[in-house]
């Protein structure tokens, strides 16, 4: 059965939903991409001739309420996810939302109340990227023995800026699309997936460059957001951990990660902050060299897509194809999402105070 | 003026003194090795013998009160340090103690109150080395701008074993001769000497291989030090920082150092666990790529010792000789010493208790 799918944020202009779901939304199978709501009827027609998508609503309760909509995907900026997922939700409308869910844990809270047994999910697609779920096959079937110890350096703008228009609200943390809820969210997402979920954490953050440039305005505009974050704690496995994600740098290593276990070792390199991003890993146990790795066949089914924002998202729509149509339980879902809101919240909360915060219900 | 050196623990059968002490001390211009003790007479004639020592004693007291002695070297285990250091300032001899200083913070206090007014140093030789000397000028030239954050992930052993009988004792906490003491004090005082002191950190450790084989007893050992060490925190300077210490893993990176700027960048991989061990620094600035930044001429005067560990120990002699002769103030005295200790013992604390620690007079 065709899932017909009405975006929310497919703007003409270019955004997320254009560049990442509506390439991967036509590499799946099983999707169409059937009707689209942006913030006024002219930008809405606008997208609809860009992208030949059939319907355009300037509401996303119009979207909502549509009889050829299945599932609504909302991929707008943090501010507006609560009310948008709260019209599909009460449009009985299976929802796709992107990550950050909603901005900060209560709110969080309550769309996940809102969504017990609906069918509503949040974008976490680097857990869906074929090098991460290899990874996750890798520590589940021993490669490393048992994990001993764990230490990733990664790097992500626009935070450190500079910034334009279209990125200048990133860096007022009252809207919740911060280095910590983006980055920070996507990345312990997909490291808690392989490695396993932290226990206790301390966190030391801060913002070293709290005025930056806006090339399109040409003003100075002030950070509220952190562009610094430092997490360490131990796993629940009981492996000692240490995250230590940065702002915008051209020169900082992408990412470096290490996971290093009893019986041997993984080493890998991104090009990117997040673990959606090519990577490349290596490997050795015992008296091997470390050697890298090549995703075995199998586990990548958009290698077209591969460099581009949509490869780890196509991958996140064929797992939610399965969810929806069969019953499976593989894409994370809002409970997920609370909990992923739980620990940024605890990392806040450790870095405010200075304590170790335990993790519960991860 | 030609410092004539008494050592304890030049011992005949290789040690730290034999294969650092010794070969540093007769590339350095200005140092005489005169003297040495070890435990017996026999094991002291060896010595004598072997290395061509004209002085051979079996007691501290003895070697520190020759007259033909100007400097004692205390290069032997730490529980021994105390007993040992305290004979040689008791006879008004300038000492100079390996690190770790002390078996714990108390000790080190004592340690430092009786070397107060005298020739007391300490050995750490990290930032010595010539490296680390045009790290520390770069960044005080500028190099990257305001600091904003640093990351360090490094690996030593044998914590995390396996250890022989030489260094089982290594093991346990109770000799103070650990990988947080020995490891993490040499890589610390070498990072801050670069980069500067931390104001506040929280710190996780672990013991995560608490059982290793002893190879030459065939004996499995229980650990009591740990062999996971993470620490976070503030630099006096404001930046962010993070330092990961892992225990044993031939396949680990042995260390990777990232130093980020407002206005650069440097990258800093390293051979060996601390930063007195060969590194290659490379640094951007602006559009620049990261490129290779090779220590300029006359930084190194001891370039034939290069990959030895003797080689940054040489250029801590070099050091010591300008304090001694010519009444500089370059070497780490214990007072410096005491510092370290300090800040080790604020680690200690942070990870048992779990709450944010602020340094005092770092």
């Amino acid at each position: 059965m065709t899932v017909r799918v009405g975006v929310v944020g497919l703007s003409a202009t270019g955004s997320w939903a254009s560049y990442a779901h509506l390439p991967a939304l036509r590499a799946v199978e099983g999707f169409e991409v059937r009707a689209l709501a942006t913030s006024s009827p002219e930008s809405a027609q606008a997208a609809a001739e860009a992208y030949g998508v059939p319907l355009a609503f300037s509401s996303v309760e119009e979207l909502a309420r549509c009889d050829e909509v299945d599932l609504v995907v909302v991929a707008v900026k943090v501010p507006h996810h609560r009310e948008l997922v709260l019209e599909a939700l009460s449009a009985e409308k299976p929802v796709l939302c992107e990550w950050p869910l909603a901005n900060g844990v209560a709110e969080a809270a309550e769309l996940a109340s809102a969504a017990e047994g609906k069918h509503a999910y949040v974008g976490f697609q680097g857990t869906a990227a074929p090098a991460v779920r290899y990874l996750q096959d890798l520590i589940a079937d021993g490669f490393v023995g048992e994990l001993v110890s764990t230490s990733l350096i990664a790097t992500a703008g626009p935070w450190g800026g500079p910034v334009g228009n279209r990125t200048e609200y990133l860096l007022d943390k009252s809207n919740g699309a911060t280095l910590l809820s983006i980055v920070f969210g996507h990345l312990v997402d997909s490291f808690s997936y392989i490695v396993g979920d932290l226990a206790d954490l301390n966190a030391t953050t801060g913002i070293r460059r709290p005025t930056v440039l806006n090339t399109d305005s040409g003003e100075f505009v002030t950070a509220t957001a952190e562009d610094e974050i430092v997490v360490t704690g131990t796993l629940t496995n009981g492996a000692i951990a240490s995250l230590h994600l940065r702002g915008m740098n051209d020169h900082s290593s992408k990412l470096i990660w290490e996971i290093n276990g009893t019986e041997g070792h993984l080493r890998i390199d991104g090009t990117g902050g997040t673990l959606a991003n090519p990577v490349t890993i290596r490997g050795a146990r015992g008296d091997d060299v470390l050697s890298e790795l090549p995703v075995p066949d199998g586990y990548d089914h958009h290698a077209d897509l591969v460099g581009s924002p949509a490869h780890a998202v196509a991958h996140a729509y064929d797992r939610l194809r399965l969810d929806l149509n069969g019953g499976s339980k593989q894409a994370p879902d809002f409970a997920h999402g609370l909990l992923r809101h739980r620990l940024l919240d605890a990392i806040e909360r450790a870095a405010e105070t200075g304590s170790r915060q335990c993790i519960q219900g991860q």
